[in-house]
């Protein structure tokens, strides 16, 4: 996925470009962040070329209501606030000159600097049965805050079980296909409506691959003029499935992308890079879907990448061989199922 | 769950015993593999004390008829050929001396010498449509023969990609569960008839989780006199998920097990560990459930480990942090996950 972008092409390409890269930053305000909807018609808050960098804040849960003292019931009065919206806040849209429907994004993860408040939650499942693996088993919610310890990068769940962070934004996406099939703000019929920040999808959103860290890539299908990009939900560490529906929830003093428009590639689904995989993604209601849909991913990822060309047999082979595929997140009414492919099985010939 | 296992303990426990533990060979022969079936009435080939080591040949698939040359009508035929019998050769089973109904065996994996023969293959679609997570995509069948790079520990898929070796045992049984509802051959409604060695469940069986390399132990709960411990199914490397039905399949020249009864431990499914994870699992039809079910598993593992008491909700938070949750496999009837809890995060307090 990422020949044209060799080091050396890297440097055509901003030598092809306008001027020399830029570097914006995007501070969280409540004129930049919005809360738990994708609005394609918000006026975009920063425009950039391909190329440049932007180094971008993010706020806490509910436009950074909820924070270390809330309590359960605020928690909850504050997840029923927004009926059908996600919790997440979201900074953006960020509008990239160039991008157009059919192009693809590649977004750069290049740093991320957590703010130290954080958070893990449940809801009570008396009231929520279905948001969590075990919501009925968990009739009472169940919260905690956490100070994290930036210098080291960790945090402590109680003394004797201490996390390292792992940062990761759950959502970076951009504007959503008009055709896309989800859901419209108050049940609207026109395409353009927002969409809920909940659900993973083809413009990538609630994705939670907990593996978009500091380094890593994703490439998402543009599917509106200029692209839109949004950045939220920021985890400072997830396990594979977000199983009680939060990570460890916290906010970014800054995450820097490198937004750079590929007019050279076309995708249907959004694919990360690392500089160890390629992950490819599949997402369902249905988990078994998801990973159908995720396999399919791997294997024609497989199948047309040039390095050593496979036929589509051979690539389902070597999948069943070396695909590791992981829960992403059950969480988020559209499940989750990354496939990862390791570069290493690439040799020189 | 390796508390009592300490190096001082294990000491106790060999100097408790009614000798120095014995070291086994059980060779792989007509008479001490089976082919597809577990059946609890086979007479045991070896009679071990708990702490006794043991050397297990296996063979490759249907008892050793899939091997380099054979060709894809040979392989759909050998499949009709043991109908509701799983494809695998099984060697044993092993009688461990105490072990009673409501035990556990520990079952250590301390060396894999694998044999240099492999192979992967999935079936024509056309043929069996659900048999494989993109069988309806792939009509015709597909094998590939590799003759494994020993010495190095790789296997070359084809000029420009090469796989390390990462072998593991698809399955570790011990006898079933009389109770049990999975279906025994010919639809017998003998308890004690034999079952498929296809689906993964309580006795572990077909699990295929790919950590259970060399270092790693199993520990399954006994069902009946004496655990019967099986081994086959011998892997050389498999992605997470095995989509296409089939691992990098092999035989084992050796798989060395140790085997101990464990009378202070109960456990309802197998777990396994590894020198740097607890992994746990979750079987179903259904990967939702299967999910659901690892995730449970994960929960009440963390809720009843010592090292630092946590309540049930504050596993439920830990392991949405932590857990990571990944696919075992999607081809055997049951599905499986396995999440794995990093040992790390317990620190010294």
């Amino acid at each position: 996925m990422r020949r044209a972008l060799a080091p050396g092409a890297l440097l055509l390409l901003l030598l092809a470009g306008p001027a020399v890269a830029a570097s914006h930053s995007l501070p969280a305000t409540r004129e930049t962040t919005q809360w738990g909807w994708l609005d394609p018609r918000e006026p975009p808050k920063l425009r950039v070329d391909s190329g440049d960098t932007v180094a971008v804040e993010t706020m806490l849960h509910s436009l950074d209501k909820i924070r270390p003292g809330v309590t359960m019931d605020e928690i909850v009065a504050l997840r029923k606030a927004n009926p059908g919206g996600g919790p997440h806040s979201v900074t953006g849209p960020i509008y990239v000159r160039g991008a157009a429907p059919g192009n693809v994004l590649e977004i750069r993860i290049l740093k991320i600097d957590p703010k130290p408040d954080a958070f893990n939650f449940n809801l009570p499942g008396k009231e929520f049965p279905t948001i969590g693996v075990l919501a009925r088993e968990f009739p009472e919610g169940f919260s905690r805050f956490f100070r994290l310890d930036l210098e080291h990068r960790r945090a402590e769940f109680k003394p004797g079980i201490v996390l390292d962070l792992q940062p990761f934004p759950g959502i970076v996406a951009v504007g959503i296909d008009p055709n896309d099939p989800s859901p419209r703000k108050g049940g609207s019929a026109d395409p353009l409506a927002p969409v809920s920040t909940l659900r993973p999808w083809k413009n990538g959103s609630n994705l939670d691959v907990n593996e978009l860290r500091e380094g890593s890539t994703i490439f998402v299908p543009v599917f509106l003029d200029g692209g839109l990009v949004w950045v939220g939900d920021a985890h400072c560490r997830q396990g594979n499935g977000e199983v009680n529906l939060t990570a460890l929830e916290c906010a970014y003093r800054q995450i820097v992308l490198q937004l750079i428009v590929r007019k050279d590639m076309t995708l249907k689904w959004p694919r990360i890079e690392t500089s160890s995989h390629w992950i490819l993604i599949g997402v369902d209601e249905d988990l078994n879907r998801a990973m159908e849909n995720a396999v399919r991913e791997a294997v024609d990822f497989l199948a047309s990448q040039t390095r050593v060309p496979l036929s589509r047999a051979e690539a389902y082979s070597l999948a069943s061989m070396v695909a590791d595929c992981r829960v992403s997140q059950v969480v988020d009414i559209r499940k989750g199922v990354h496939c990862m492919i390791p570069k290493s099985i690439f040799v020189a010939p």
